[in-house]
């Protein structure tokens, strides 16, 4: 099962609001469709949200007829700008459309084929990088977990949010397949149901035992001292370890807290923002109220009623016990564990870019 | 809109499981039927379970043919037990029938008519007591408030869960009334919805202001400042003070609690069970899975997922700012208040049976 898989010139994707009731493939050569899909949630998760994007500036390229050069330019950057629009608070977006607009940019006076080969190039590098890094980030957060872990997760950071085995569920999967897990609880992570809707299909799909609970009930099993630990994804880190992540996540960090429960967040260092110092300035988006009032179009709800709707929240680092990427795990001080990464990064392209 | 009523010999209901798409009221004169309204929460909210049982008992009365004496007792007593075994969690339910009970006994050599009288004349003093308790808990709580008080509130304990206006929601409505409230917050409350289905429903026909959210955005909200009380009901308060309500009231109590925000408990005195040492002595409902994997008929998780339900949790008492209940304020040591408040019962209770 691929969520998201580049396919003889096209992008052929996985309908996941359709799921788990069905399985429903689309495929396009349209960027515009595949942002559409990626407005909608039927391509959602940080991670895989970027990989998707990369492939849409690839449509976007393959469908250019003339080839003078502004026309290439300016129908790129109206891709690029369109795909970035869709969803505003996961970086990944912009971090894998970054890369593919410095590939246009250094392509700028090679043939239009020449460009469209190095922008798949860079896509395909961009979605094989990702299932990587879920590996590497799997087996440095499943070594972190106790034997007979019971685990707590929110949303869906697995398979379909991602170009590989996934973030928290990665590590979640993985720590299964070294039978040091014991159970799985997954917050059905209401509005849109990820948890009930997604995770619970993967881990059914990949024989771990595990639980589905209201979002609500979480507090009441780490009362009870049935979860040993606490992993979510993320959607932005800010330079500070400020967290932005599916809405819940602020909830769940408080409520390990007060048990004294590790709270981990598992994301690809793709997913820090150096850029932005505090949580507080992480744009949070606003999901229409239909998302809370309707349920597969099953009105839940007053007709008029006012809904409040934020699709994301902000956990401060001080409720963060380690933050886990591929390259390492971070822990507080998160300014200096990030600034110290930034600067490693910053070398590791110069040398890529001179080995180049 | 009366929830439950008492009309010539008949018990009419709301059935609140079709809210707020439809407002169906059923009228019965069979025990059983009203039994299996409360088992599946057509009737709820643990005050209105004890009125709804207190005039099932009537009812059963009123259906019994011959007038053996044995006969009378062992079909009333049947009826009790029915009833009883409805929903564990609430207190309320076995306090209506206790004084149920009590008539029985106390009627034992009169004949069953003027049992009859006397059931009807007792189940309608509960349910009468109750709307003017819910005054009485309304007047106290909203002189808690501060003036631009922004409360969230949880599941529903309005004029749907009670005789009278409601506790939690009574409180919220006499604030409004005084013009000290300035917003109300509703947790939808999964996996049944009272408060997106119930308590939206509500506020909107007295037209206060509110706003719905997903159980999970509560912690958000705060983080921002946008709540200044949490206000919820209670389904069985223990004699040390701890509170079995709607599962999702620990996790907001934990959350209110790191926000330094007041949270108060609004519940009649008979919802207190001073023979229940603590919280965890009191039993837990649990739920069907259907209730989460399913809304209205729609199916949200893969077909055998593992659920699990409770439909209530308990907050420890040292959580808990006051106890808001008719008679007084409790506040901590519950305890000892709690104690005070059951001598000074059976003392106005002796009196009471002096006066008779």
């Amino acid at each position: 099962m691929k969520p998201v898989e580049w396919k003889n010139g096209k992008v052929r994707f996985l309908d996941q609001t359709k799921l788990p009731i069905e399985e429903r493939y689309v495929e396009t050569d349209d960027e515009e469709v595949l942002a559409r899909a990626i407005k909608r949630l039927s391509i959602r998760g940080a991670p895989l949200i970027g990989i998707a994007a990369a492939y849409g500036v690839v449509l976007a390229a393959n469908r250019i007829s003339g080839s003078s050069e502004d026309n290439v330019s300016s129908r790129l950057e109206r891709a690029v700008n369109v795909l970035l629009a869709t969803r505003p608070t996961a970086v990944n977006l912009s971090w894998a459309l970054d890369r593919m607009g410095r590939c246009i940019r250094e392509s700028k006076e090679k043939s239009i084929d020449v460009l469209r080969k190095r922008l798949e190039k860079e896509a395909t590098a961009i979605h094989e990088e990702d299932a990587a890094m879920c590996e590497e980030i799997s087996r440095r957060g499943a070594a972190l977990l106790p034997n007979g872990a019971a685990v707590l997760t929110h949303c869906n950071t697995g398979m379909l949010a991602t170009g590989g085995r996934g973030t928290a569920l990665g590590i979640i999967t993985m720590a299964w397949e070294q039978s040091k897990l014991k159970h799985v609880y997954i917050n059905e992570t209401r509005p849109l149901l990820q948890g009930a809707r997604l995770t619970a299909w993967e881990l059914q799909r990949s024989g771990v035992p595990s639980t589905l609970l209201t979002d609500s009930t979480a507090g009441f099993l780490m009362q009870r001292g049935a979860i040993s630990s606490v992993i979510v994804g993320a959607d932005r880190i800010a330079a500070n370890g400020d967290v932005a992540n599916k809405v819940g996540t602020y909830t769940l960090a408080i409520l390990a807290k007060h048990h004294g429960i590790p709270f981990y967040v598992a994301a690809p260092t793709s997913t820090i923002d150096a850029h932005t110092p505090r949580g507080s300035d992480i744009p949070i988006e606003q999901r229409g109220p239909e998302e809370v009032t309707t349920i597969g179009g099953i009105r839940i709800a007053p007709e008029g009623v006012h809904v409040y709707a934020p699709a994301f929240d902000v956990t401060p680092h001080e409720l963060i016990t380690g933050i886990i990427t591929e390259r390492e795990i971070l822990i507080p001080p998160y300014l200096d564990a990030v600034r110290a990464l930034d600067r490693s990064q910053m070398h590791s392209a110069k040398l890529h870019a001179v080995e180049d």
